[in-house]
């Protein structure tokens, strides 16, 4: 008999648990690479006034010579974070007449980027409002016929990030009211929103529209 | 020598490896409960009336004989993470007029949990609104005295869950609207709503009450 056989089975015990060990060091490694990866952000407002025109490719000489402060604010984050569409852009907006959030849209249009827009039909009609002018630019709207509101404002960028959260796309919202954003890519919040833009995208086909004039009544 | 000495340098390595080998399975296992743990969860709404007696307290025969449907629904389920706090709960909320969600607060705040209660101004005072009978409660209320609105709708729970979204806590909305609420855990969220809860709480302290009618004058 060798000298030290007897000892094998620690040798064994030892050397597995060790490779178990290891193993499951690198999959916990792994899961919370992975817990840290998705982008989780939070906007408060109201936004204090800042120059988007840089944001917006609106030509100006630089450096930009309105009167405006040029640094960060939550307004500038939130159309950053619009503007790095690339495919398509989901909108759910129970009111949007923010000239600059308007003008990101239009934007992201003409870059390709597939925008659809879903509003309130109560509030797409109103002054001020950028539903009209999306529509004349060629972005496809829909919107709804029911008694309640289509209350939602939340956006989905490139179908991975979403942006919700009480702020409506005004002026008024932005820079008057306390409001949040939260900027999301965890998928168990991403896709449960897009599986609800699509239900109502399919409902508020005109196709299904009936033309009666109790709309609204009961509100 | 006794036998079975020569093998000692293998014992020691193999315990010693058995016992690194444990640990890393015991710090790749709490990773792994550490990503696994915040709960991530999506209320769409309007929610079908169903009935949420059992769920208050109310007393009713068993089973409960009213006519609506005893199954779960969107209401259902925030009412049921709502009551799960034990110890706080910050509400910040623009509209609060839901006689559900109201004698869920107060049945919180008669089992001692601390709650807190941030509105808006104009709102607090409409008809139907649970302001004014959470404050005879002898629940905590402080509002805005802003040109803005405080537009928000959260609540935080033991300071560890947050629940936002687009829905006000009205019985038009819940019953109504198209809307959305986020239950959230993850720490990037819920700290940052704490710390905007904390900041309008001391804003809105009525020692800084200034008593001038231009109030809501720019709306």
């Amino acid at each position: 008999m060798w000298p030290g056989l007897e000892a094998l089975p620690w040798r064994w015990a030892g050397g597995a648990a060790l490779a178990l060990g290891l193993a499951l060091l690198v999959r916990g490694w792994r899961w919370r690479r992975r817990r840290r990866a998705p982008r989780r952000e939070v906007l408060f407002f109201p936004s204090p006034v800042t120059c988007t025109a840089a944001l917006l490719g609106e030509p100006r000489p630089a450096p930009c010579p309105c009167p405006l402060p040029h640094g960060d604010s939550p307004l500038a984050r939130l159309l950053r974070r619009l503007l790095s569409a690339r495919r398509s852009l989901e909108l759910c907006l129970f009111a949007f007449s923010s000239p600059q959030l308007g003008r990101a849209v239009q934007l992201l249009h003409r870059r390709g980027v597939r925008v659809r827009l879903v509003t309130d039909a109560d509030y797409m009609a109103l002054s001020g409002s950028q539903v009209g002018r999306l529509r004349q630019a060629g972005i496809q709207v829909r919107h709804d016929q029911e008694s309640g509101y289509m209350h939602h404002k939340f956006a989905i960028v490139d179908k991975k990030m979403l942006i919700t959260g009480s702020l409506n796309w005004t002026t008024q919202a932005i820079q008057n009211n306390r409001e949040n954003v939260l900027i999301v890519e965890d998928a168990e919040y991403v896709e449960p929103f897009l599986a609800e833009f699509e239900r109502i995208w399919e409902e508020y086909n005109p196709a299904n529209y009936t033309f009666f004039p109790n709309k609204k009544e009961q509100k």
